[in-house]
Parts: C-alpha cells; sequence; structure tokens
C-alpha cells in the first residue's frame, strides 16, 4: 500500500485548486505530444503535463529500475508490461519529487522548464495501443432498461444476467481520445412498417456513459486469471463514451450482437488513473441477489466509489449536465469482469481496455444514455437553451467528468469531450 | 494484372511435385523462425522456406523501392501498408528472380545456402500482428442449419441476413497459428433441465470451417470504403478455424453475441496467398435471392473458386476427411464485407483479420461445423478407426486444408492444423 502517495494532507510545490481533479495524490499516467512536436509519456498536477521522458533523461529516476527509453515512447504498453511493483515505485517517486518540501527538481529552474508544460499546450493522444477491446453489460439498471424498452418488463433480465458478466468484443480501431471530432455514421436501417431497409445517415445517435479499466499482460493462452489475484493485472482506469447507433443496432444486432453500431467511434478520457490512486475509494458492489459460481466469488470492496457526469452542449452553446451516476452501481466489478474474461483461457494483453457497459443508477437522471434518458425518445431532456434532445444532434459536443471525493481528497479523470459532425461527404473528383 | 507471375508454364530452378500447393505461381508470404532461431518474412516454394530478409539484405530487390528493413521485421504489417503496388512489384520479382531460366541466384550456392530452407527447418509464425478481428457469417447454409436447429426451420434465416452481411467482432490475442495446441476451455454452461449453471469443462467443443482475409490500412475513422474499391485494400487470405464451444455460446450469447465460446482459439494457417495469386480462380457468388442496396453492388467475379477439407486425426490415429466445402458457396463476398464494416466510417487497418463465418455448402458432407455434420450430435460421424465423433475430443487433432485448381495450375494455402488437449490444471504450488 503506497500511503505517503496518498496521504491527503501531502502537498505539492505545483500549485493546484482545491477541486482539482489532479492533485499530487493522483498521478495519472498518459501520452502527449508537446508544444516541440515531441511525443511523450507524462503525468500531470493541477494545470500542469510533466514530461516524465524528458525527467527521466535528465537522471530523476535513477533509484528506480527502468529500461533506459521507458518513458520516451509514444505509449504506455511497455512501462504497463513491467507490472505492478514497477508502476507503484514510479508513482511514488514522482509523488517525492513533486513534495512540497523536496527541493530538488523546485529549486532547479533550468530543469523545469524542461519538464513541466501548461496543460493547454499540450495534445493529448491516445494512452496505450490497444489490442483488444472489450465491452461489458454490468450495470444491472442499464440491462434492464434497454429489456424493459425492447423485450418484457416482467422479464426484463435475460436468464444469464444475474450469473455472469456478459460482455462481447468490441473494436480497437475506433477508438480515439477526447477533443477527437467524429461523424454521424451511416448505414442500414428497417424503418417501422417498411418491407425493405433503407440506407442513410443514423437518426438515434446516441452516447454510453461507462468507465473502462486497462490491463497489463494477465496470462498465457489457456490459463485463467483467479478473481482475487484479477486487481494485479489493472493498471487503471479511464471514462469511456462508448457512442452508439440505436437504429442500425436495432436491424443488424440478432443474432450475433452490434457491430456497426458501436465500432464508428468510442472515446475515452486521455489519462490513466491508476487503481493505487482510487484505494482510498473503495467500496462495495451492490448486493447479490443469486449466489455467485466460485470463479467470480470476489471479495469485500472490489468496486469504486465514482462520480460520473454527462453534460451535452449545442453548437455555440451553454452545457446542460443529463445525467450524474456513479461506477459504484455496477452489479459486476473488475475483478470479476477480468475473471469471467479469462476462464475459458482467453490471453488478456498489456493496454486491452475493458468497458464496464452503461452505468445507469436507480433514479431517472443518473441513466447513462439518451435512449434510457429520453425513454427511446418518449421523453425529451431539456437543454439550458431551451431545445428538447432525444439524440445527439450534429454538432452537439459530448463531455463525461469521473471523479472521487472523500474528506479533503478529490481525486479525478478530467473528461472526455468529443463533436459530432454531420455525415463524411467525400470530395468530388 | 500480373500475367508473367501468373502464367502457368513458368516453371523454377527449385524443384516440386506437380500437386505442391506453392508452385512458383502462388509466392505466398508469411514469417518464420529459422534454425538459427532468426525471425525473418519469408515466401515459400515448393517444400522450401525463401528468407527474404537476407534476399533483401544481398540486393536482390534493388529494383523495388523498399524500405531498408522491409522484410527483416517479424510482422508483414509494414510491407502490407506499402500497399498493392509494392505488393506486385515484390512478387513479381520473386518469380523472376527463382524462375527456372534465371540464372542469378540459381547459379550462385553461397547466396541459395543463406536464403533456402527446407520448410520442416522452419517454424512458422503469426504472419501479422492482427490490430482487430471480425467474424462474419456470410454462408446462407451455415446460418440456415443454425437457424433451423436452434430456432424455428420455417424462418430460419434472421429478417437482416439476405440483406448485410452480418458479423461480429472477434478477439485478437487467441488468434494463433498452425501447430500451436490448444487446452479445451472450461465455462459456465447451463444443462438442460437445471435450475442453476454449472461450471466445467466445455463438452461441445467444435471447429468452423473458415477463411479470412488480411487488409492494409483502408480508411481513416469516419470514411466508408466503396464496394468497388475494397479489393485495392486486401492482401491476401488465409484458412481459419474458428474453434468454438457450443454449450458456453448457448448460455451467453444473448443479447450480445458469442464471447467465451469463441476466444479461447482461432488458428489461421502461416502463408497469406495474395488476391493476385488467386486471380485466376474467379467466380460469381451464388444467385442473389433479394436486391442489395447500392454500397453493396459489388461487380462480377468478386469470389474465388477455393476447395476446402477438414480431417479429423485421433491421437497416434489416421486422418478421416470429414468435410469437403469451397469458398465459392458464400454469399456475401470479400468486397461486400469490407464495404459493409467500413459504410459506417470504421477504420480497417494493416493486419486486420476478417473471417468469412464457417463455409457450409448445400450437401451433408460440406458443412464446416461439428455442430451441422453431426447435427447437435444426433448423428454421430464416423472415422477410419471405427470411433465416432460428436464433438471434438481430447488429443484429436483438426486439420484444414484450402487449394485452388484450373487445367495445371494449381496453387494452394497449405493447411491450419491444431490439437485439442484437455482443460489447464495449474501445477500445484
Amino acid at each position: 500500500m503506497p500511503n505517503k502517495t496518498n496521504d491527503p494532507k501531502r502537498s505539492s510545490w505545483i500549485g493546484y485548486n482545491r477541486d482539482t481533479h489532479f492533485p499530487i495524490q493522483n498521478i495519472p499516467f498518459g501520452v502527449f505530444l508537446t508544444r516541440d512536436n515531441v511525443i511523450t509519456i507524462g503525468t500531470r498536477i493541477g494545470d500542469y503535463a510533466i514530461d516524465l521522458g524528458a525527467l527521466q533523461e535528465m537522471g530523476y529516476f535513477e533509484s528506480v529500475p527502468l529500461t533506459d527509453d521507458m518513458f520516451m515512447q509514444d505509449t504506455l504498453n511497455d512501462f504497463i508490461s513491467d507490472g505492478k511493483k514497477t508502476w507503484r515505485l514510479v508513482r511514488n517517486r514522482i509523488g517525492d519529487i513533486f513534495d512540497k518540501e523536496n527541493s530538488e527538481l523546485r529549486d532547479n529552474k533550468s530543469d523545469r522548464d524542461r519538464i513541466i508544460f501548461p496543460i493547454d499546450e499540450v495534445e493529448m493522444q491516445l494512452p496505450v495501443l490497444i489490442g483488444d477491446y472489450t465491452d461489458f453489460y454490468s450495470s444491472k439498471e442499464h440491462a434492464t432498461n434497454v429489456g424493459t424498452m425492447f423485450r418484457d418488463p416482467d422479464n426484463a433480465l435475460l436468464p444469464n444476467w444475474l450469473h455472469m458478466p456478459v460482455a462481447y468484443h468490441g473494436r480497437s480501431s475506433s477508438v480515439i481520445p477526447s477533443n477527437i471530432s467524429i461523424h454521424r455514421p451511416q448505414g442500414q436501417t428497417m424503418p417501422a412498417g417498411s418491407e425493405q431497409p433503407v440506407f442513410g445517415p443514423s437518426k438515434l445517435v446516441d452516447f454510453e456513459l461507462e468507465m473502462a479499466f486497462i490491463t497489463t499482460d494477465a496470462n498465457n493462452l489457456g490459463h485463467p486469471v483467479p478473481v482475487n489475484e484479477a486487481e494485479d493485472y489493472i493498471f487503471g482506469m479511464v471514462i469511456l463514451n462508448d457512442w452508439s447507433a440505436r437504429d442500425i443496432q436495432k436491424w443488424e444486432y440478432v443474432p450475433l450482437g452490434p457491430f456497426l453500431a458501436k465500432n464508428f467511434a468510442s472515446s475515452i478520457s486521455p489519462w490513466i488513473v491508476t487503481l493505487d490512486a482510487l484505494e482510498p475509494f473503495r467500496t462495495n458492489s451492490p448486493k447479490r441477489e443469486k449466489p455467485v459460481l466460485d470463479y467470480l466469488d470476489s471479495k469485500e470492496d472490489s468496486s469504486f466509489d465514482i462520480n460520473l457526469e454527462v453534460d451535452i452542449t449545442p453548437q455555440q452553446g451553454t452545457p446542460t449536465t443529463v445525467c450524474k451516476s456513479n461506477f459504484k452501481h455496477l452489479y459486476w466489478n473488475i475483478s470479476q469482469q477480468l475473471a469471467h474474461h479469462t476462464v475459458n483461457g482467453c490471453s488478456v494483453n498489456s493496454g486491452d481496455l475493458m468497458g464496464s457497459g452503461t452505468i445507469s443508477g436507480p433514479t431517472k437522471d443518473s441513466y447513462g444514455s439518451m435512449l434510457e434518458l429520453s425513454w427511446r425518445g418518449e421523453k425529451p431532456i431539456q437543454l439550458n437553451d431551451g431545445t428538447e434532445r432525444k439524440f445527439i444532434q450534429d454538432y452537439d459536443t459530448v463531455t463525461m467528468r469521473g471523479y472521487c471525493h472523500k474528506g479533503e481528497l478529490r481525486i479525478g479523470f478530467g473528461e472526455v469531450s468529443n463533436t459530432l459532425l454531420p455525415i463524411y461527404e467525400p470530395k468530388k473528383k
């Protein structure tokens, strides 16, 4: 347990506001492009990005056993492959370097100038090369809402749901970082009452409020990961917007699941917050409604209390918060998810991304998608500017935030924010 | 069109039998480990593996514009990224170097000794780093058989099936090359008549006879690939065994599709045969039973006539051929598959793998899975040794072969062959 690094009383010689997501107790990991067009691995304190590649080059990590170019890379995969012991040594060392009482970098202006950048001057990248992206379906409230709308309100949950963390494979190639705009997808849909499918822009583009964890190399093909060792192989978490096209999904998804309805874009917040930083915010998952098989019997406190919010901002408008939810509502926790994923021997590697599924809470303002918030479009959501939304309109920006707080300690994920553009129109030749 | 390279009359100074899969007209691409423990990109003629890295180093590709280390890599991804023009120049140059009449390498024994290895002395690797693996469901016979068994014989095909090449995302991490053994998966199943799911080894492990194509970088996120440009972005094809656990699949697959039933292993033949080598074997897809939307309207001759066979070999037994099928039976072709995959803007990259789905033909001996061949286990298959199979038993080896022939020209894929081991038992500590 990295106690000193998580000590809420510690402060940094880098100043920040009390409500920052990135106090010295966070120390997330990301990848950014500097103003000098160099890609580097970094961390963030307050409103400053810190170049860990330069910090390593200048000798500040000599006390930690690392390969020479560990942070001079364009993804975190190799660092993550090094395993939990290395993550902790590095996080603790960063905490020490930026501790208010430590003068080694604080009082060295020329080193500081090479290492610290105002956050607005860097461009965040995808933090990892994602080998595989899996999306779970672990919110009972979300699965119940969807089952109620599309199947049978009296049997909204399918028979397997309370016995396993249901999941499907997503597409890695369309995972993008925050701030990249996406095009409204086109595709095939079957309009109500029609005999023939039609082609055109999706009319029902939606967000899904999710979180995702990022793994290290967990196992060899054929070897399951036991549920109570699963966290050893989880590096950290991000916020995930699993963009969805509901009309495409409805027509395509039987019998093999969602495909083009999902793989036009999935966006993630750029800073990976480690499980160590989330340690103070552990909590229980909701009470089990059915006993689980042994391989899913995770220990207490395997979930986390993380507040989540979604804003919609129309073009040139102001944000309206349309959803307030919490990660702790999820019925299945990340240990159960990873144990289930590998119980058949499926191999999991450094940089794999595992989405939680839409995180809906018990109240109507905590539903994690427009599908649920507007109840299939039957109950439009009011925005601040007086307009209504059933689903997402062209030029709307969807912003998701996540943060934990407890006493004076606040640890956040920042945000994932992307704008929906109209369909792509190829240039005339 | 690379005419000379495909000329059936051309022969090589490397000798081979008439029935080889790898005459000088094939020139497939793969990656192998040499007896000196060097990983290199290579090709194959007859029963010889050819080290293209060494060939490049010795100057034999000076007429082709290539980066210096193009073939001294452990995957084909960079070569594939270079695009169709480069693939053709290299394939044509290899054809010239090994042409019977060309003395430049033929008469240089010391160069030959560094470049040419008996195929038994090299160890084939995965040819590409697979970014994403998608599996289609494009055999009407297979979809009809499955629908007949599990749903309604009178409405075996779901409503969307004749309108789009249905697909789902698979898992890249569990794609393995031929000759790697796999463990029988364990998992959750719901036995007939039970109230509670149980945990244990899958009792219904199956193969699925598929082929797969491998893409180059096809598009940016948001930009569809037009159906009649799709082949420009397809490098070549392999045989794919999409191993399946039918009992796990049955319990887990609603509503999001197969997951652990599939991602314990998918194996591929190690040599990628280029579309240029398959050019002489073009044929039409089956007649369309419904009109397709414009974005799926591929031109004539967009399919290929490729014979496929599956053998089961018990431990210390002899092979029994249990299935003879053909790629041309597929209702949806590879151009339609890639156009559909990208119509929503999904990005496709170098090294992505796209499976066809199980390739069942119209006759009972052409069904591409044990599920269909044994009709859910109701009609066991007889093997040469007198034993029966409903599904695959521990220590059975499943071998799939594929080849085209036309007149004197024969182009093959070799085989994908893997043995099923019992469940993995962790060593006692």
